[in-house]
């Protein structure tokens, strides 16, 4: 059930990468809202090539891009212009890495040359591709452009180690390039921080099951899902959130706004 | 150009004084949307009878309440639902007044007989309102109420005087019932933080012209538009934004999180 | 040991009730390190007659005052200035009650005159209190002036209710007030957002034991004690800290910044 | 005139240039309260050898060391503790440097190789001092470690640039060892968001007298020197503040809680 609320639209989605992907679900959604996309990922990541049936689905060509390179975020908006014959009007940026995480060291015991690859594919990515949109004059006026976040960037959560700090740059690059785009060309930037989902991304996390479980039960409307995160990525594409950037949107079902609830006290109490 | 994003929804409006009003905007595009609205007012704004024209334009019966009765909110409540022939879906409180501005008094010489019945119509109005549909079960799964406040609520514009304190007040109880709405009946319950407008609200705070041009020129974007804040409604009002609630979320073309831009700078340069 | 950091400093003390009391310890401290105190609280709460022991103690009179008066305020400033033969330099607020929380009203179902009694005596007293003082012309200079408050202002505790709503109102008019202040005099507000204590007025609070716990297990230095707050107000008094204001400080072992903890996921994930 | 209140603390502090710089200033408050210093600086500012003139004045000396080599970091901290005699009790960070200002890139036009030094000098090499210092067990129970930061972290300040988004990650990391030093060893880490001052590296960002004038009108008590900053400093190294970390402290005269101010509004008004 359509509302065509991206009818004529053409976006960029980063980071599908299978069905439980956020950046999967939201493509399908805004595709069924009347949006051409164009998905892309990193070239290793489509090599696996789950995204083909994705890009089936909806019609859209996948171009590969190494975010770390700019060279190849100028290609893919090159391409991405081209095959839509025209500017672009929404980028969905869902991109981390954290070789840290996975090689298991301890936020006490990173190896800084690693943490700052994972703020360079995590973070600095975000900026590389609106400098290059930038600088190409490739986004419409009153673009919305939207990247994935997570409350780590605000508060602890041990396991989420050196991509709390990835979180963080990503936010300030959201503002401070929401900014300078917003005064050139109206175009809106904003981070959603999304609950915990079971992606394959997050799954790399230690004791993931625990934030959600812990997320799940601290929120008054429970975990947010990936479906959910579509819908109202849709919202922020739209033309009725035009005023709205610059902004850490919380989409959680209250979690960030909950200092405890009686199932976790309960749970606390009991021996 | 209708989305039928709302189509079946219903909803009560409170505070639409005239075109200007942020609560007439938001009935209109409501109404644009699918949505079948009930008006309500204080009774002696009702005497003005401005609002006749929206009730004719969008096929609303208007309702008098005193927010600071119960009573009054419980008759709205009920001949809200006998006219839907049903539970309700969206509420919007646009509800404030001073005395204390009203009569010109500054923040440091407050009449605090006057400053708590600034409170009571101002925010603890909106506890009642969510507190009677509570009670009366009046709000279907996942209704959404949002509530307007402003910036004053998070740091200080001195003519805003203790409408900021209001402000805060009403925040906190969006939080709050937002928490206990959303685990009995998935209720969301948010504030909008608007750009300043030239309503009839805003006309009575002294330098409010001030406020507008600052904030004008502090917005990347712009100050934000009634209409723009009726159409950020529809999407808070909507499905496809049911994780979002105990948020208070800034529809203010980026004033939020900026710091200073180039024209405010070049002012304060200047002789 | 002391350091003589409030030397020939002069302040008032609302709210000390017994030994546990935050502004008990705080008034000890406060002597240690070298000011004239005075102490106030409302009659009835004076007629328990513990206070005698602290007042004997620091050798401070005892001023009765209800905060809900503006005749009470007036006089208790005025005999305060007569006493230490001069102007003020630091107010300590620690006053809050709630009748909907004392007599079991959840928050979904308040009484509204009791309401705004809580908001009253909880948080407009605050306001009084400046007020007073600020007409009278009775703080110093680079005055401190600091007021007790919980982080249910942020994020919701189900059990501490309308508290919660209070406790932002008093923020926002620290914030307010301390702007003011702050240009007429360069007298500094802030407010102290400090983890629960087991004192008479938390206990009054149904569950507290379960937030007590849950706070310790999600502060890494743990819950900070009354002895400890009291340190802290000792600095917010003293002549380091002048450029401090507007502000609400977490005095909490890190709670605040801290979304879970390896005790608490543990806990979660035990049957 | 010393309260003593660093008697007996060793520490280490990063950044003192010359007389401005509010490391320097930091420097020769903590001598004065009773402290022994450790100074250290990147070799290649050592070679301007004003440090010199302070070392002599607060009898430390001064171990270059480049804050992007842990070997570097390591050395200091190892001869730190054989000079100390002992572990150290607390920590300034007060490091910044971005080469995309230097060279006058705009925030739209960065070079992305620079950025990631910037980010590795001004923020990453936090986390790398904390490292060496947590896997030496080089701190004392309670040491205190506080790093330099700036409001623009918050909200966009354009010609701060990039070191807006180095800033947001830094006290990411401030929160994130926070968390694991306070679990161990009871250690706090916090920011201190001080007023933009008129130091070597604030001289740097273009448009920077800009800054500090719309900061003086927008601050309720103007903007705070390097001299008070040093005694904040000094607060939050001594016993009094314990139970404060993981927090990002405001030291701005009210800037921060400060919507606008009635000189701004004058001026906005003016032609």
């Amino acid at each position: 059930m359509s509302h065509n609320l991206l009818k004529g639209k053409k976006g960029i989605i980063f980071g599908a990468l299978n069905e439980q992907s956020l950046a999967w679900q939201t493509a399908l959604k805004c595709h069924e809202e009347g949006a051409q996309i164009v998905l892309t990922n990193a070239p290793i990541a489509l090599r696996m090539g789950e995204i083909n049936k994705l890009a089936e689905a909806i019609n859209a060509p996948i171009i590969g891009a190494d975010v770390t390179k700019m060279e190849d975020l100028a290609a893919l908006i090159d391409q991405s212009m081209e095959h839509f014959g025209g500017k672009i009007d929404f980028i969905l940026h869902s991109v981390g890495m954290s070789m840290n995480i996975r090689k298991g060291n301890p936020y006490t015991h990173l190896n800084h040359e690693w943490e700052l690859k994972t703020l360079d594919i995590s973070a600095v990515s975000f900026h590389r591709v609106l400098q290059v949109a930038y600088e190409k004059d490739a986004l419409n006026e009153w673009a919305s452009v939207v990247a994935l976040t997570y409350i780590a960037a605000q508060r602890v959560f041990p396991d989420y180690n050196e991509m709390a700090d990835a979180k963080s740059l990503l936010e300030s690059i959201a503002r401070s390039f929401g900014y300078h785009y917003g005064i050139k060309n109206k175009v809106r930037v904003n981070t959603i921080s999304q609950s915990p989902t079971r992606t394959t991304a997050g799954s790399g996390v230690k004791g993931f099951d625990g934030f959600i479980n812990f997320s799940e039960a601290m929120s008054p409307l429970g975990n947010a899902s990936a479906e959910a995160f579509a819908g109202y990525c849709v919202t922020l594409f739209s033309d009725l959130t035009k005023y709205v950037t610059m902004q850490n949107l919380y989409h959680d079902g209250g979690y960030s706004s909950t200092g405890v609830t009686q199932p976790v006290v309960d749970k606390m109490a009991s021996e």
